[in-house]
């Protein structure tokens, strides 16, 4: 049986912003201990993994945001593995606040990167069976974000420093988020919280690499927004969020 | 009694760098958290102390680190509140590992920041009499890091990020940690544990400006930097870190 995994957290200030409220960096970073957390429970943690030649990579979220916690909350999060193809393997979790209600749920697509070939593998079965979730063969159709709209876009530009790396030795996604949204004007930010979010990332960030982030406000819906972060011109990765005031 | 005030914590990946070692600025966060604690416990939490018209702030970190706990340890870290005078007051931080060593000393000045003035303010003594801290007239002299070999120095501009300010409203502590390492040349930083450091801040530095971080490896011992933080070349933070190989 699927079994989900659970861990309780406590939202510490060094998580929040100047809002006192859980940032969305941070809430990558606290999934993924999760996730890591549930897989070293099965027995295929992040060594083993590594020592078959591989490391997970993520390649999109999506964020429905009920209630952002805020500093000195607990949290309850719980993840499950739902489903996987031969490429991909979809990760699910909720958040729940101490009154046990969902605030949070988040759906996220992984792939297994080669790390010889640096590109894809299919999904070996020592790796994927343990989480004894539903192989199917249909693969999902994640919604993309919406383009930036370049007219109207705000930019800076960014150079990868030496923390932003972690021990896989490409940009940590949590470091992605802050440069997405780091973009935007600061007063938005400090009266906005994401209630919806996709984000996908395209191809990875190296250390030498110098980075535009890029954000614009829809014309038709001015409380979503659209990201982009390139490198030379290409895309690395895309996000579009839908925000509310608070 | 002047209790010392504990809490377990675990290492997550999000608190390492690529060495899988706990960062600095992770380091000092993790004890902020528990000082906050120690004084929430006291009934002169952060909200109390705003309520007073005021913040604390950290004017010196001395470190001493025999051993740097890598990812997944669990560490316990102690804090008590040593002495004060009409000014400052002085807190000392242990960290422990699971067999119960001492692994890192840290000794920290504080202040309180007046926040209509903005300056600092002689310590009331509603708020410093919980800690049941030693009074003693005597002003510490801090050791003070030595000032950076302009010559030799290398040096990185950053502007400051919207989520590089906390909820006091200004740069957060541990991004000047940042700022400060990431100046290094990235194969030192990833071959080498800092063993003794001492930092000091000087100014606050504020949401609009540009910050100049340079560094130098000393001439009569290259096992010794010497770092400072410039806005508009007056020095706002500076520091001295002695490290060794690993």
């Amino acid at each position: 049986m699927n079994q989900p995994f659970k861990q309780e957290k406590e939202i510490t200030y060094f998580m929040c912003d100047r809002t006192n409220r859980l940032t969305l960096s941070m809430l990558v970073n606290i999934l993924m201990d999760i996730s890591e957390k549930h897989s070293a429970y099965l027995g295929t943690g992040e060594e083993v993994v590594k020592g078959m030649g591989y490391n997970w990579i993520i390649l999109h979220y999506e964020f429905q945001i009920e209630k952002i916690p805020k500093v000195n909350e607990r949290v309850e999060i719980e993840t499950i593995a739902t489903e996987y193809n031969k490429l991909f393997t979809y990760r699910d979790f909720i958040v729940r606040d101490k009154d046990n209600n969902d605030i949070i749920k988040v759906k996220t697509t992984f792939a297994l990167m080669d790390l010889e070939k640096r590109k894809m593998a299919r999904l070996p079965e020592e790796i994927i069976a343990p989480y004894q979730a539903t192989f199917s063969k249909r693969i999902r159709r994640n919604t993309k974000p919406q383009p930036v709209d370049n007219e109207r876009a705000s930019q800076k530009v960014y150079s990868v420093r030496y923390f932003d790396i972690d021990s896989n030795n490409h940009v940590n996604n949590s470091q992605y988020i802050n440069w997405l949204l780091d973009s935007m004007d600061g007063t938005f930010l400090a009266t906005h919280t994401v209630k919806h979010g996709i984000i996908t990332f395209d191809k990875e960030v190296n250390e030498e690499d110098t980075v535009t982030s890029s954000s614009s406000r829809r014309v038709a819906n001015n409380s979503i927004t659209d990201h982009q972060i390139t490198v030379d011109g290409t895309i690395h990765a895309t996000a579009s969020f839908h925000w509310y005031t608070a």
